[in-house]
């Protein structure tokens, strides 16, 4: 399967009272973003805090993404582990329940060294059967999965995805200037999708997508067919919106936003907080502005 | 029950072909520290490898302590949570074990806010009924338990105690100045046990005493006493040991200095390696200079 | 006057016997990169190691490029200060030896408020009569000029310039929708002119053009004129070559090209040290890769 | 000559109008300090603002503090300098007027290697004939002199002395241990003098012994008699005023300190903004409660 477009970081909707998955709300979202156009689905990325959900958690809303999206785009959760058996264990079950490929987060207490990173993906990348996209955020995590390590992983069947969200397009040049027919590179933030189809991206996976779907799904059009100016012109709009995000929890954004669009998707996980009052009206604002 | 004196973290010895714990060689490890005089026992903590442990791994290791230290010194295993859910869920389980107390370690992937700190420890302190000790390492996670965080933590019932790994005396004293009726404290680095015991602190929990137990309580007990300058001497000495496993990740260090010993501990959790042949030779050194 | 275009970071030489300025060397440079077709020159930035010369020194550098340039470009010196006044006597200075405009790197000691950064550059902005273009590189120093500060400094009629080090064009794209008709861009980074110029940005102001000064007004010349795909991929060959001088100190790495081109600018400036031999090897091969 | 004791750095009073030096309450500050019974006298330290000082200023400053102290105790000023021959250049002027030894505080922007380090301190070090004490501020600076650089400096017989403002107290024991002889330790934090002198540690230079000066000699004096409860108890004291400094920059707070006792030092150097009123109220509670 060939990943590419607009894959949109899915919200986890959370009843808060039981702790159980709203799959209601999460299957209405699921199918409102494909007949928005999106290419593809990611839930339980860091936008579906992802680490702050139980195991019954995780493993139901795979279901029920997968479920909703019936195989008409593919469906690629997020992984978040430590150990390689931890992540081996939570991609072979996902790929029981269908998944089409996964995206890692390589969480970590002590530093690792390079060689202990490069081992930890290999060896989950033999033992499971679906692509694999790398994620790097070296802002949240203690891990920084610099070019040298992303090339020498590249190398591996079954790693075929690169998202980075540090936002330097010179590691970006540089891994496709060594590994670019090894390894496809997304867009991870709002002001940068443009430049990274400029160099030869595939697409964007982002939270944001999730309440702007069809103006995404615009830009990455635009870019496909090769008309930057116009595709620049829609980053620059779309950007205007994104950057108000910055200055909260990207979760509790994308949750706040979701729910002015009339999706109950609830609160963010304990002990991350919704936004206050004030916030949510600078939200609206931003939504409004933006012709939703 | 009364926390004081030296608390060694275990390591966790497992086997890694079968991933299932060697309680045979834990339950030696208990039997000697105890018998060498430690006041207490605290299995899962960094040293314990506790991010990168299974639920199965951590439960098994939690029953095999208790049940070794037989009600001889208390066992405090160490909890590491993203949500208030999770931690409470996991003391339950210990306490149905048979455990003293916890030492709380909050993992966090988003950056939180005091009152998201404040809200999570509380929630989960006002849902147990074991003494809580606070564990602040903000150097390996996102989160830093600031003195006036400590502070109003420290009006909870049950968080009884403080461990601070930044070594910064300053914090001690403002929490002692401020709350020094409510919270004990444990001291944390090598360099520092007999600074915070003269600040009033009860004791000493850390990995290198699983090595160096009986020079660990040696050096309480004339700190106890008021011997300062032995003391003083003896965290000179210690220390002269303790600062070669900064070079190493701290983990390694502690299960190959008790391989030297003879304890059959077995290598780091992957994707953490064991030390290298030179570094081993160099820790059989630090143990043959401090007698052992 | 109106700067824009490749405006290359001239380099230091000094004679290490005698402290003083190898006039002769700097005055070939500067000819030579005028017949190469560069728009303008700075002397005194981080590549001309400016906080490690002497104020005699950096007079005579100043003095020598303006004579040199014979204002067929402009000369945009850098000042580096940790006060106003201290900024403003090296401004005046510099406007009676010729300068067309500086830019501008705030030292500090202190961590600053957002009002002490604000004050600082106003103050200048207001005692002297030249452009100012605004330098913001966080990794190096302890001041981070953020969108917001950008876009209120935007409003002095002196500050006409602002170029980024950071790489994150969402900070380029928040000053430009908010400030985009009182503040010109400046790219810095060699990864990223050809997006700042889609982005509506003015030229690269860059220590490698020293080196590379006929691709770099090639590059330009190319995006000037709208031809993306092709401005792209010169891009992508010369981020090959700049992207080896991440792994050295950059002011070594300038001087040791234009060594290998012949040009006598000697070492960096004690206590920086010159590249070794396999740095200087792994140079020259760059240089060889590049056509040069 | 032996330097040893409470010797507290000197705040630079400055009129602002005209940028010249304020000798009569420099002066009046420096026999105060003396009939108090410091033992010794650091101007041109970062509580001086070093950095944001022109060079007439802090030759006037240096001039003036030799003078008031007529030799009845040492005169130790900061040197800040990014290049050997900056410093040279200061400390041989400084040695002309009479001082009796320097702190070095080497800057840098790009980062040095430990090479880069060593050279430096040892081009100055046998270039000048006063004793140097090294001071290390990692938090405020790029450069961090760890214990093994320390420790090879401390083999140059003008290097004699070492103040590290982290509060790792197990450096100072790492250094102790293997070059206890070559060099001597001075404390910097206000939570840690008795520390250090327990660890053989000779005395303590910080800013707020300009504000207390009797009870920082108080203090040294238990702890040099060995009274180490009652020193412990002083310096308890001493840091529930201290601490309230944390809060703001250090040298407006001195001042505040030095205006309120009726100095008129006046405000910090521009773009270093005064204390509001609120903060001022803060500080003039904590000298009341400290009895001043």
């Amino acid at each position: 399967m060939n990943f590419h477009g607009i894959i949109p970081y899915l919200v986890s909707p959370i009843d808060q009272s039981t702790g159980s998955v709203k799959t209601g709300v999460l299957t209405q979202l699921v199918n409102d973003l494909i007949a928005k156009g999106v290419h593809g689905l990611s839930p339980l990325g860091s936008t579906g805090e992802v680490h702050y959900l139980s195991w019954s958690q995780k493993s139901e809303i795979v279901r029920t993404v997968v479920e909703a999206a019936q195989g008409k785009v593919p469906v690629i959760p997020g992984v978040t582990a430590y150990t390689p058996a931890e992540a081996i264990e939570q991609i072979n079950h996902y790929e029981k329940l269908g998944i089409d490929g996964v995206v890692i987060i390589l969480n970590t207490y002590f530093t690792l060294s390079k060689k202990e990173m490069l081992d930890f993906f290999k060896k989950v990348a033999r033992s499971v059967s679906c692509p694999i996209v790398l994620y790097n955020n070296p802002k949240f995590s203690s891990v920084d999965l610099t070019p040298d390590i992303v090339i020498e992983l590249a190398q591996e069947p079954n790693i075929s995805y690169f998202k980075d969200a540090t936002g330097n397009t010179g590691r970006l040049l540089s891994i496709m200037n060594q590994a670019g027919d090894q390894i496809k590179i997304f867009s991870a933030s709002a002001h940068i999708p443009v430049f990274v189809m400029q160099l030869g991206g595939v697409g964007w996976m982002a939270g944001p997508a999730c309440i702007f779907p069809e103006q995404s799904v615009h830009l990455y059009n635009l870019a496909a067919q090769g008309r930057w100016e116009e595709a620049l012109k829609s980053q620059k709009q779309l950007w205007s919106a994104n950057e108000i995000f910055q200055k909260y929890n990207l979760a509790a954004c994308i949750k706040a936003g979701l729910e002015i669009q009339g999706y109950d998707v609830g609160d963010p996980i304990p002990p991350l907080k919704g936004l206050d009052k004030n916030a949510i009206d600078v939200i609206k604002d931003v939504l409004k502005s933006a012709g939703l």
